[in-house]
């Protein structure tokens, strides 16, 4: 089954404690379980959750592993029970990975898998920073790639947009004429934003400190933008909305003020959806919030929606390209991590990492 | 439209400031709008927010203001549209009074009513415990006995049951096969249970400091119960679903270490449902519930639910009466009061007050 | 409360049994409840059920009642309980009118509602086809014209936009991604058509038999037209589809067979939301579908989107004056049934007649 | 990974085409995929299914295949990708069998399955009225016995009880206090009878022709039972409802006159959910139904409830046990299904097959 031959060593990107990362020759990855597949990288990106593991944040990725969880690329070699995808099929490889048969992916809440998946790609086993790499459970975790769609769209599906669509969006039920406030333009919050679009809110507020990420906010659709370091968010929404607040908060930042925030800005009955990753706990103000009927979620992406989101890259509801600001070839990613940790400066939001196919 | 004669005074519980009421003769209270109607109170009870008035804790509450949001009588006067109870109808008078034409009310959250309603009676007006109470929007707040239901069964509904029914069952998305975790066995937690079991949960789990409570829990259905005193309630909800947690979590007590409790018992996916009153705010530890999947709601009861748990009063799928523990006559309220103020003395769970018809 | 002075009759368009109709003097509307209002008409317009009307099919219908169901105008006079519009108000009149307190009214089925109201203007008390109506209910029946939204765009959701939101798109349950099919391009089908778009599906197929309402069909937004006479509407939607069907169904016409093909267009687990008004019964193939997990829905317009139209009116998310193809002054009237009723030659959509100010 | 030896051939009940089965020796089944497992089946039971099979009503039977969709029994051989389950383990072999990896199957729609599931076992391949069985996809189509339960037990949730559940009780979405009418008392008519109870319906109205079959309605939990062939279900059930209708109506017989009783029964937005297995198409008053904003569903078993009933199978709110009426050894197979065809004269409910571990 295998497509064409490949050296015994490959390269990727090691992780090697905290701080310390270097493109490197590595073993080629190898088949483990009749359910896996080996598939060669031509686009991987790098995700502000790859920034925290450099730093040595994650306790689960250790010294020695490749970091990544984002691909596109050509499957390579498939075990005896994968049936979905083919040699030489061009996929999508989803950051969250699905045994298909615990209660959790029963629930379409892959995110928790606990038979073996989950988001483990680049984090409990090497990931996608690589020339290849190699997807468990390849039928619930591999995509084939529609006609018509680039590779660096298709990698957008990956993490950023089914994440700020499933855990913000979803989550956080928008419906039709819906105000809808966004806290944090960074690129999971320009993600919500666009993917809120999708439900017709009738206005989308974008609440950020930085004038450029505002900037965005309005390109990918934001009505109004707040700059919070020197507006009020709360009085400007409750201007807009008679008094009663947002119908949906997202929050897609990930400190404990903008949590806060979010609930400060519902209306009775409202919704916040938190996206963020968290490490510190936040205040949650009980004493105003008891009797105001308000529902909060916190999520995990699930890659539920990915075949939905692949139809609306098709038919172009979703406009993926323009997420990308920077691309490199696989063997500059020291220099595309540089850019991207410097996004402020930068003005990075996704950065784009190709191989030849 | 007048049921009978009255004189032009009566006897109301009337709060005097932090600390003091009294059984006083007050003016008999008078219609003043088309959509009120004046209901002789034959049954009423003393609610653990009554308690919280008295104190002084409520800042819509002013002195001279009659006490009580929970009764069961008869109409003796309609204003001119209303349509749905007659002068001579037995009622019960809901705790949430509705103005039937505002956003809330259209989607059912009368407890949010903007148009004049929500929780008023004995709050902003007003209240039951008096010989006659004026309830205002009738046509929304007050529903006609069924057959064959005592006033003191009836009177479950003004408040207590709706509440936990729709703030904890209903919020928590209670399924047949769940495991349910109830912190706190006072009379909310208790017809949270009651609630619970209509959706056949495989298992309730009852949480509590004080052993009688425990004890009267396992009356009301719950099937293991835990003395947080002395037991460590996550390992227990732990050990009985496979080290996952619980499906569901309600917090039925009020304070930042019961809610913070919820959100430690339930697993990923799973749901807290906040029913109690807070006056601080809690901790939420989003740094460990940020990728569980937790939905986490509040409410102020909306009493929507009423005229099916009418039904299942009539159905005997409720069982209402054993809330009941003490009976008095309307003018020993007093004693009532302190009966009740003492619970974890006198036993108390619900005290009720009666006026002969 | 009376605005300003009327004289004490007016013109109205008067049903005489089949067939005849006029508009004639009539005597002007006069309170009957203290939840009433009377509006002066400043824009109406005819429906496809006023035809039928007019044929003598409706049998709640008598001789010598006032035709009509949809109107925005100004209020002229409140009864004593109505407290969400004023005299001088700018309203919409909505086809829907609802008591606010029956058990429908309380889910939010107003158009079922047994205590007074549901659909009554124009069929069950005089209509909206004169110079003034009398509401009932106001306060749940009509609703303050936002500012910058002209008579005719609001007009549109006097019946015709939440009709196709409600019972068409909502029921549908469309989802972002999905395949809509709208079989019937009139007024309601592309109603159905622009409430869809509303949730971004992936494509919109309209099947109709008239070419001339498949070219307004693209223009309301469908991505595929199919012309029935000719083409195989479900060889063409399986073909779409990968064989599997359309996500959704909405049948916008009212007769057997576009209802029978409805059923036949969808995929497993599909949904088919009828909307259309149906004098016969249709043929259920139920030895094909018992297997096929589809869900059929009825409905009649509840209105209770309204409030959500509005807002999407003013957001400019629903473009509503293109539905309006000829306009007519209120005295007019016999001509406009005309026009409207040769729809297929006259290109009529909706017409629209207006009383000066 | 074999559990023991086994001979190279067993012994199986064999569709020989219409009108003819035998008990055969055929060859022990062998495995084709990784995702197989073969299962010793030691209790196995006939549906009425079966008895359509056997007339030759469906036409995936070939003959020379063993019937038989339900089964209990001992995991004896599984594929080198089965994680789930082990040699040796007692298993639920579920009547679905499900891939895992297709959208529908995505969606827990398990009976639509389009990789190689859905209902196949005794219909596409060799079923479990056999001293052996291959199960494909082992990991989502067999289910591990909980402790505690019996066999019999253990055999009701192979078809009988998920789809009275799914297609009945959850299709008709029943909520607390709900009056539901069942039409049809056969096994599946009382299995969603026992079913809707976990919702606590204030009322279930089991409706059906025979005398014994509705008096076993009424040891199941029917609160009322009408004899359709003697009294009349619709007044009955107007009666009951204050002239509305039910709020649910569940058909489980499977003809079109009962198909049209339910949609008769039902109150304006009330649900009609069809269990039953149609040879023939009915009848859709949509002259009636279009402006009763009614739901109808249909449905195929999907069994995505088994891990739920299962819970409530150990937490005793499902009780299985007296589904069974009738006991036979394996290879008394012929006088089974005599028994069970003739079931109005036998009273067979459910007849349990067994053979020794």
């Amino acid at each position: 089954m295998t497509l064409n031959e490949h050296g015994t060593t490959m390269k990727a990107y090691v992780y090697h404690g905290a701080g310390t990362a270097s493109w490197d020759e590595v073993p080629h990855p190898a088949m483990t379980a009749p359910t896996d597949a080996i598939v060669r990288v031509e686009a991987t990106t790098i995700c502000g959750t790859d920034l925290h593991i450099l730093k040595g944040d994650l306790p689960a990725m250790t010294p020695g592993r490749i970091i990544g969880h984002e691909a596109v690329g050509t499957v390579t070699e498939i075990g005896s029970s994968v049936t979905t995808v083919h040699v030489g099929d061009r996929v999508l490889v989803s950051c969250v990975t699905s045994c298909g048969s615990c209660r959790f992916c029963h629930d379409a809440r892959y995110g928790q898998c606990t038979g073996g998946g989950g988001w483990i790609l680049g984090n409990e086993i090497d990931g996608t920073q690589a020339e290849f790499v190699r997807v468990p459970f390849a039928d619930n975790s591999t995509y084939p790639a529609p006609a018509g769609v680039s590779d660096e769209e298709l990698l957008m599906l990956a993490d950023i947009l089914p994440t700020a669509y499933e855990v913000g969006v979803l989550n956080g039920g928008i419906r039709p004429g819906d105000v809808v406030a966004v806290v944090g333009a960074g690129p999971i919050g320009l993600s919500a934003i666009s993917g809120a679009k999708l439900f017709s809110p009738s206005v989308i507020i974008a609440i950020d400190m930085n004038a450029s990420r505002l900037e965005a906010a309005k390109q990918f659709g934001a009505d109004v933008v707040v700059n919070n370091s020197t507006e009020d968010p709360i009085a400007i929404v409750r201007e807009l909305t008679g008094g009663l607040g947002a119908d949906v908060a997202i929050e897609a930042v990930g400190v404990p003020e903008t949590f806060e925030l979010a609930t400060e800005l519902v209306r009775p009955v409202g919704r916040i959806a938190n996206i963020g990753v968290h490490g510190k706990p936040a205040t949650l103000h009980l004493e105003r919030l008891w009797d105001r009927d308000v529902t909060i979620t916190t999520g995990l992406v699930d890659a539920y929606s990915t075949p939905v989101l692949l139809k609306l890259l098709v038919s172009r509801h979703v406009d993926a390209k323009r997420f990308v600001t920077h691309h490199f070839a696989l063997d500059q990613i020291a220099e595309a991590y540089d850019v991207f940790s410097r996004a402020a400066e930068t003005g990075a939001l996704k950065v784009v990492l190709t191989q030849q196919p």
